[in-house]
């Protein structure tokens, strides 16, 4: 069966119309791949990259079909404003949105089995007056009673985060035993869905130094995290921690786990960001849809230059793929 | 020349006495080799891992000279109780300082030129009635007005700390302009007094996730961190940043760069675990004295077993002779 997956470039003046060019000159025989965005911008992109591509409408009533390399399905959405390679223009942050807001629609309604995105640029989307802090937020609203996590994957490590972008004096804060609970039990429950993983292991990090050191350096260990540890895993899980979060990104504790759960951004995305960058992954677990998402910016003047980088849409696109599948077989009982 | 370096064992009952004998196998033709311990300590340690081991006290009217391989020169300090591997005993407490500050005295009176430190188990020394929280914390009280600094260093990577074992919800509050300040002058200065670097490139974190965004995420970016670096590069130094601490760490970035100061412990040292475990070197920067040590606990289990690994004490001597060699020259003005 072919699985179907949108795919929202992100902000016009920036790489993401360069990558959705790109990657319509892979074989994606699985998957029909449906380009949210004007198509004008696309065939223009593709052009001034010399490469050919040919753009096919999309059909809801059409059973989901692959397409061969150099062409590329789309669903169009009107840009305001022509599009300067490089250039930012607020005019265009509107159809930004409407991107975001048509993908996630099909994912909800069952068009999409999920959808990719592409980098957008916060900065100028608040410049225009539209609030917009963040892609994960953004779709957990329009998904309604969604609690989104954070995951970020390479293809050798899995780091969720129970805080994500927060200043840091605010993190000890935030680190309540329901939010704990929330996030790790969130993180188990889509390794399970939607990566196959039947008993998922999660290394947990403590939040202090060497995970407080008996309390000696801070008591969210003994307070907090273990005693939310402890009820899950009275439930079920397997939840290992908290560990001091030096060692735990060794290679020896790496080996044993499925992901690490860390408490805080700086904490848990320094080593998978060492270990993959420009291979690395976004992925909002906890929404009622699929999302993943390359996971670099908008890379302004790289744009129709021809040196952006396919790698992290490439592996956005493969996680969505495995997710897809993984939750089929979940629903259809395998 | 050959230089003196004290070496310390730490903690009788774990793995320290082992790596001793250990390193005593190997040629150190420029250095002699100074082990601060029961000799009858290390030659019990020796038999029972099978290596031969012939110890030459250490006389300081004599120059300095290398020794052969198996053989090991040592100062003595006296056990109280005997050792049983893997048992802690608070009896032997004293015993653990005691080497701590012959081997600091030594190198402030001239007769060492620098020490090396082997793990030693907080606990014990604390259940044993003696304040101590850290070597560093230790030696930086005996070599008085010391405001040390906290290096980790593997073959490819340097980190220094500005804080270190605070609890997180500490952290923000004591990163001080003053204090950011003194932790760089230190680096930057003892990489080029110890390191041999003439003008070292310090790439400088944040303290807040993607360094603050521009205030959004917290504004101690723009209010310490930023005026702090400035006004050290308007004296001469290379501070970059303040930059976001989950790409700092990204090869491109390390190859830029001399070393890397974290604001604070998990965030500076898990990319350089994650490369470095088993031959990381912790190493306090701001000392009048040069001191290096292991970077891994007692392995109280391993003792006497044949199973500890030499890595991360070998690399710790070669760090030291390397520092004593930089110094030198310094101080002789090539």
């Amino acid at each position: 069966m072919i699985s179907r997956l949108a795919l929202t470039p992100g902000e016009p003046a920036g790489i993401g119309p360069d990558l959705c060019v790109m990657l319509a000159q892979k074989p994606y025989p699985e998957t029909e791949i449906i380009a949210i965005a004007d198509p004008v911008l696309l065939q223009q992109r593709a052009e001034r990259l010399g490469i050919s591509l040919e753009l096919i409408p999309f059909d809801e009533l059409k059973p989901a079909s692959s397409l061969s390399p150099g062409k590329l399905r789309f669903l169009p959405a009107g840009l305001n404003h022509e599009v300067v390679c490089g250039q930012l223009n607020p005019a265009n942050a509107e159809y930004v949105l409407d991107t975001l807001r048509i993908a996630t629609d099909g994912c909800l309604k069952g068009y999409f089995d999920g959808m990719v995105t592409g980098p957008v640029h916060k900065g100028i989307i608040n410049d225009a007056g539209l609030s917009f802090t963040g892609h994960t937020e953004y779709l957990s609203a329009l998904c309604e009673d969604a609690y989104p996590v954070m995951m970020l994957a390479t293809p050798d490590l899995r780091v969720a985060l129970v805080t994500t972008h927060l200043p840091l004096s605010e993190v000890s804060q935030a680190i309540t035993k329901q939010r704990v609970q929330q996030v790790a039990s969130t993180l188990h429950n889509d390794l399970q869905r939607c990566f196959g993983i039947a008993q998922p292991r999660i290394m947990v990090c403590g939040l202090n130094p060497h995970a407080g050191e008996q309390g000696y350096l801070g008591r969210e260990e003994i307070e907090i995290i273990q005693p939310a540890l402890a009820e899950l895993n009275s439930q079920g899980m397997q939840l290992i921690g908290p560990l001091p979060a030096d060692t735990i990104f060794t290679p020896v504790h790496l080996q044993q786990a499925d992901a690490i759960l860390a408490m805080y951004h700086d904490q848990g995305l320094p080593v998978l960001k060492h270990l993959g960058f420009g291979n690395a992954v976004n992925i909002t677990l906890g929404l009622p849809i699929i999302r993943t998402s390359v996971d670099h910016g908008t890379a302004l003047p790289l744009a129709g230059t021809n040196q952006a980088s396919l790698g992290s849409l490439q592996y956005a696109v493969k996680i969505a793929e495995t997710m897809v599948k993984s939750r089929l077989r979940e629903r259809s009982g395998n």
